[in-house]
């Protein structure tokens, strides 16, 4: 990819977080107009690839943590998310040299582009999942080991919290109360890693991955569909390379239900010609999508759904009645997919019943 | 004072607090079991008044947090207190030179003391309530312009979350959902002082008020009466002064409430030989007393319920219908009385609609 990321990058880069999202990660509409302003300001942010970090880096994240729907409304500055990583620099006694994103799915891959900017430091082109998840153990950085804690949260009026804690479990645990009690919309740093940490744990090509998905959705005068764009461009990754659109349809049913800080629900999708239907699970994130009783995708593969004309990602607060969609499915990054990693972010950290298949294989399953 | 605090003061600090407590604050006894372990294993532990604190000095306090009910169950330990100090030394990168209880009312008289015994360091003749507070910001430290944080909380696992707050509401709102998460029965440390604001923010002689008060009560071979011992002992007292037994009778009535992390509530006392009634209200602590519709005390000032016969405390947790009580009430430091001090824990505080009257003037008021 380019070496730098400049204002063109970025509404391409708003549009495949919003794919890679998953239904989920929060709207990044306003991250990127935080990134246009950085970057207005600050010019463009360089790209450093996951092999070039140094083992002397010291590679820092910057995120936002709460409610998705809440962010939309109370909104967080680069300011607070400048408390959150100096007091965790001024803790661990050492500065940041490059700036990573934690979850390249959703909004939380704005921030880390609009902070390196502002502090003038190259951003990696990486990130801990490679998609959007619910909490803040599920990355690569904590199936590779690397500790979440010492972690920051920062709020708006100069608080900070600090957490040292044993797990990544814990850190959640921990967190998530005090991220409601600060508004529900905040700003973290958390996972601060060596050149050499991050260079192991990390998800690399992500960032460049979401800006080309973006890029062949909107791409004009491509005269393919919409739909046949995003799936060659899924295609051609290396990682996000096994995929397809599992249905078409139209939304007949849509469950909801908002508890403990989280979305479930079941959307069903039934088909315009046929008595076939499509049924998607979500929290948060969509986590298994079924056609006619037969799984075609389940968590950590990605499944998302897309507008059946723009094929712009649709949210899960977004999703209604009468809506025409399609439901692409493509492979999760590898690092995602190890025994080791499923016990972090297969289908039982989701109280699913389903045993993890590769979207490949099921492809493969359905066709034979 | 002894300079020394010994095995023998031990008993005497835990029934002296327990009055102290107002009702609230926690069973000492638990932590005094834990203070003579302590004392047993370091020896003895030096007082040093508030005056003779040295402006070079570090004053650290060692407390618990949490819901007393469940600190008689899920037990804490010296290693948690230590582990919560010694994060906020080293986040300030200076050591404790001193330890000084937060909360001279309950439980948290006694931890102070032990953790000081194991530091090797001496403990300071003094606190910052005078008495027992529900909340982290109800201090003479915060009164005098102290601030709380930076805060830590530590748990029995090696968790530990520390805050730096803009105000020490703050801390109160963003700490009590962690320490719920953690179990309600967590240590920490919080108001690290200099010597100069310790000295000019601490309510001096309360250590010594607590071993005097437990003394008094429990004196054997003093023909008089406990009760008539415990008021001797207060109007002895710098501050403790203006006390009296404004009530007795037997409980007639009891109402509690446990919601939103504390206990609310209203008890009644019937006189044995008249129409005669008290009745207190009480929020973990006890807030107010009147009798026959007339106020007799009202927080600041300390409203205590004691057994009839022993004198020792009844905290509200174990107040029961038939129980023979006396009511004691006593004037509270001059600290925690001014205009400035009652914004922080006057009546309003509670959502009381007293004005606050001392309890010397309320004395007078009903003897004209």
């Amino acid at each position: 990819m380019a070496h730098k990321i400049t204002l063109e990058n970025i509404d391409h880069l708003a549009v495949g977080s919003s794919f890679l999202g998953t239904g989920g990660g929060g709207d990044p509409y306003l991250g990127s107009i935080m990134c246009r302003e950085a970057i207005s300001k600050y010019g463009p942010v360089s790209v450093i690839s996951v092999d070039e970090i140094k083992d002397d880096d010291n590679v820092f994240i910057a995120a936002a943590i709460g409610a998705p729907t809440v962010m939309i409304e109370k909104l967080f500055s680069i300011e607070d998310q400048h408390r959150a990583v100096d007091a965790l620099e001024r803790f661990l006694g050492r500065k940041a040299s490059a700036i990573i994103s934690a979850e390249i799915g959703g909004c939380n891959s704005m921030m880390p582009v609009a902070y390196a900017a502002m502090r003038g430091l190259p951003i990696v082109d990486g990130d801990g999942m490679g998609r959007a998840f619910p909490a803040l153990q599920m990355t690569s950085f904590n199936i590779a080991g690397v500790a979440c804690a010492p972690m920051t949260i920062a709020d708006e009026h100069g608080n900070i919290v600090l957490y040292q804690t044993v797990t990544g479990l814990k850190a959640e645990e921990l967190a998530r109360p005090v991220v409601a009690a600060m508004g529900a919309s905040v700003c973290m740093s958390c996972y601060p890693m060596t050149g050499e940490e991050a260079r192991r744990s990390s998800i690399p090509k992500t960032l460049s991955g979401a800006i080309q998905i973006g890029e062949a959705i909107s791409r004009s005068g491509d005269r393919r569909h919409a739909l046949e764009r995003l799936v060659a461009a899924l295609r051609a990754h290396e990682y996000y390379s096994q995929a397809g659109v599992v249905f078409q349809g139209k939304i007949t049913e849509l469950e909801r239900d908002t508890s403990r800080g989280w979305v479930f629900g079941t959307c069903t999708i039934s088909a315009l010609n046929s008595e076939s239907k499509a049924v998607l699970k979500f929290q948060n994130e969509n986590l298994r999508v079924e056609v006619d009783g037969r799984l075609q995708c389940v968590v950590p593969d990605l499944v998302t759904i897309v507008d059946a004309e723009t094929a712009h990602a649709v949210p899960t607060e977004r999703l209604a009645y009468g809506q025409r969609v399609a439901v692409v499915v493509c492979s999760a990054p590898p690092q995602l997919t190890s025994p080791r990693a499923l016990e972090v972010v297969g289908p039982k950290c989701f109280a699913l019943d389903d045993e993890y298949v590769p979207v490949g294989a099921l492809m493969e399953r359905h066709q034979s």
